[in-house]
């Protein structure tokens, strides 16, 4: 176990704070850390074919404000090594082996997307580990997803400057401009960016996304075993993992409170994000959640 | 037209602050008045049979922190004079006469239960005097209520030391000890409390609310007028109007938040106190609900 060097990095930002580097199982994992050096750690589990640059420094920042954050590329993803496992539950092994590496023993989980899915996994495996879960535009094990059909359309959209413009924000003027305006706090860092990944990475991703959907979960024997304070964030109108996902977890699961936004797509966090990190602090400060 | 006399109210609470009267159109209004003297007011309306001592002061005077927040009694209510009406519409024109009265022309609306219906028809009719919404507890028109049956199964806990504990918390320890407070709360003011309703205001609430859901609006009309930022929040398992109707809201309003919190009925809003503050206090500051 090798303790965490947090000396002097309070008043980095996503943009600007250095990515260190820590080895264990043959991974070398890729990692940013920002926020004060004392609190329970959030740890930010990334969607389907991002890096740490992905991220958005609007929300990562706020966050760290008044906890740590870090965030980090899992095996194979981004600047990391070893293998992009095609399974979630791969992806919860490798991530709880890097939260093990920083000697952390308890952290809270903000999981997006597939992220999601594997906070899920991880909560409800090590309930001593996590304190507390956000699961935000994700899918339950056995839930709706839409992801080939949408992804196809958006780089079909070949005017868009990016895919993630069609993906994560809706088509009305509001979402598109915001859309805009988190793209552009992505693109700010410029040196000791983070690698692109390439299909060694999504196919996989896509993989084990696909596999989660499709894979049915009848008991609910995740979402039941995940005995944390959970906060359930989805847009109202996310194409790829619907809303309704969002609505059925909150009914499984035991302890959780679910957020839904207006004209939000998969990207709801980063468009509402003043609401978003106010809603995730509010969250994470409650004694508890049922107080 | 009677302008508001605001004068040296600021330090006042739900439980200290004097009842006012105002009159018009043949009804003396009680209420009383919280908060600063400038900022959008806060309207509160009421849950059925509940008086201006029946809201929880750690609500009302969280709110009233940095808002003029202002509970009352409408037509028939508490001692208010008038006749109750037996219909959503009616109490609706009486609430808008009241806000009239004190001479507002921009208000915010948190209605609760019955008065969650209320507010939706006061913001589908007046776009312009309605800001913001919070629905709390609350149905669509045509939406699902099981008001009798769980009215006649909390009356007949005769070992219950108040109806509102098995109908406005679940039945877990944390949501009934968090009940046991709430009571507590909303008795501590002595003097100058309101008048408890009898029959002549309960028989034509309770028919005016039964009435609002037994009616369909296979259109969403009611819904659908409304244009105002709402936010819609609801326990996790509110016996009286479930949380279905919540999420129905959600995806028929073209604004809507949407919060469920875990482990409560239908008084989420009492038991969760301090997220529900927070929760609203971030609603009604943001710029727009989709900025």
């Amino acid at each position: 176990m090798t303790q965490l060097d947090i000396t002097g990095q309070d008043a980095a930002t996503l943009e600007t704070a250095p990515t260190r580097y820590i080895e264990g199982n043959g991974i070398r994992f890729a990692y940013r850390r920002l926020g004060p050096a004392t609190g329970t750690p959030l740890i930010l589990l990334q969607h389907f074919s991002g890096n740490i640059d992905a991220w958005d420094p609007a929300v990562v920042n706020a966050l760290a404000a008044d906890r740590p954050v870090i965030a980090f590329d899992n095996a194979g993803v981004g600047r990391s090594t070893g293998q992009t496992p095609d399974n979630v539950a791969a992806m919860a092994r490798d991530a709880v082996d890097f939260i093990d590496l920083l000697g952390l023993f308890e952290v809270d989980l903000l999981g997006f997307s597939l992220g999601g899915c594997v906070a899920q996994q991880i909560a409800a495996e090590h309930g001593q580990l996590v304190r507390k879960l956000i699961l935000v535009g994700t899918a339950p094990k056995g839930g709706e997803e839409h992801l080939l059909a949408v992804l196809q359309d958006a780089f079909s959209q070949t005017d868009a400057p990016d895919p993630r413009l069609p993906l994560f924000f809706t088509n009305s003027p509001a979402s598109q401009s915001s859309g805009l305006a988190f793209l552009k706090r992505t693109k700010v860092r410029q040196d000791d960016r983070d690698t692109d990944n390439g299909s060694a990475v999504t196919d996989p991703q896509a993989k084990a996304l696909i596999t989660w959907c499709a894979t049915p979960d009848p008991g609910h024997a995740v979402l039941r075993a995940i005995r944390q304070p959970t906060l359930v964030v989805s847009g109202s109108r996310d194409t790829m993992l619907p809303a309704s996902n969002a609505y059925a977890m909150f009914k499984q699961l035991s302890n959780a409170q679910l957020i839904l936004y207006p004209d939000s797509g998969h990207g709801s966090l980063f468009q509402h994000h003043g609401m978003f990190v106010s809603h995730v602090r509010t969250f994470l400060e409650a004694q508890s959640a049922t107080a």
